[in-house]
């Protein structure tokens, strides 16, 4: 197994806020891995989560019964690796690093998942809160992650989503650290982008969502905070992993976390007003 | 066969604004009928489909590809007829009319579907735009169906929803007039809830939508606009009868248009900013 939560996941490229979603696609496609906050600045990125068409319903009702954690952006037909969200995109190979998953189990990390492709898988694209970090950024909040070339820091919550069917585990979010005086700009922001998340789900005191030390994410990187900021968490799609860890369906694949799809899809497309 | 197409359907009660919802399904539970634009002001109220457990995913999918006609509030366990977003309510009696359909054709049009309830049954309730006619009332937007003691107008589009599965169908909207001077304020109010509809379809010429005369809707009732009053299209529940219609499951019951559920959610739960 390549197994690479042990290591620092750093951006793909400092440059990579102008490339276009296509050009990320094929960058990633020919085996470039890491976290792909900032990348194709503008466009929406998403959480991918496989699972067999008999845990299709289970996992869309799920979705529709946490969306803040899950909100769908699309769903394949079984078998298909294409979506209308980006011309030409193929999931299996589009992604910079996947997981696969046996019975709850991470299995493998490989850089595509041509091999691990199977007939009934159906796809489900979930939004990401990376697509609002540039209206975040438009409105003054400060990115930390990025400034310190860092993926976002996830942590598993205390929280349990609800469950639908066969499927339930808790709410894994991200978190942000935002200056007192950029507080409203962010929770404004990004409440106008319900389907990337949406506004926060705890400001402050992380022990409020069971988080024990915000040094110790579970998955992605710590990122230093000023004195001043307050932590801010949004609802995470990496929900579904915790989901299929907690759940144990036979078989799913899944991005990993912070190393994203891009879609050709305009952040803006998803604005409510 | 109890068939009310022909006749106009009226408000349910002048007073109706203030009854909870609670009170209002105790009254339709009791036999009372009527459309349930302004009944418990401030409330959620929801469409109903309910379908054989064998068509829940493509109706579930069919809702996600088709979110602004089909924003999905909750959706129950097979054959359960209860929902966190009303205490104590019974989907199969706390509405004022139902439709039920065999094949995709109206069958019958009961106050009550105690006799058509089935194990496999999983019903969806979906936002309506009632949800949002107080948030439209409070910015000033006059609502020239209830000033009229009428149902809303809806009408059958020419634009097809996304297909899912075996669902497919056209788009349906309701339509509200509204003066010029409080367009803004019309779009601004619902587009911040987006799991009630959302932000209007269109505005304007009704042809664009292939709708050849607003006197004539395919569901609810004519409304007459004042000269200056531009019509505004948006995308409705009743979406799911004209898909059950065109796609032709073996059963479903869902409400009649215009009569409603009336959810214990108030309409700022659903308020994205």
């Amino acid at each position: 197994m390549n197994r690479t939560d042990d290591l620092p996941v750093t951006l793909v490229d400092e440059h990579a806020h102008a490339w276009t979603p296509r050009a990320a696609r094929a960058r990633f496609r020919a085996g470039l891995t890491g976290a792909t906050a900032g990348v194709a600045a503008g466009h929406t990125q998403a959480n991918l989560i496989a699972v067999p068409a008999d845990w299709a319903y289970d996992m869309l009702l799920f979705c529709q019964r946490n969306p803040k954690p899950c909100p769908v952006l699309d769903v394949t037909d079984a078998g298909s690796w294409t979506t209308p969200l980006a011309a030409g995109a193929d999931l299996r190979t589009d992604l910079p690093r996947y997981r696969v998953w046996r019975d709850g189990e991470l299995a493998d990390e490989p850089t595509d998942v041509l091999g691990y492709w199977r007939e009934d898988l159906v796809a489900f694209l979930i939004g990401c809160s990376f697509t609002f970090e540039w209206a975040l950024s438009g409105a003054g909040v400060p990115l930390r992650h990025i400034e310190q070339g860092r993926n976002v820091p996830m942590y598993v919550t205390s929280r349990q989503c609800r469950p639908a069917g066969r499927l339930r585990g808790p709410m894994v979010v991200s978190m942000r650290p935002v200056p007192p005086t950029r507080l409203a700009a962010a929770i404004r922001e990004s409440s106008l982008l319900p389907a990337v998340h949406g506004s926060p789900v705890h400001c402050g005191d992380p022990s409020a969502l069971g988080i024990d030390d915000l040094a110790r994410p579970d998955f992605g990187d710590p990122v230093t905070a000023e004195p001043d900021d307050i932590p801010v968490f949004w609802a995470c799609g990496v929900t579904p992993q915790a989901a299929v860890a907690a759940s144990r369906p036979p078989f799913a694949l899944t991005h990993a976390p912070g190393q994203m799809f891009l879609t050709d899809a305009r952040d803006e497309q998803y604005r409510v007003a």
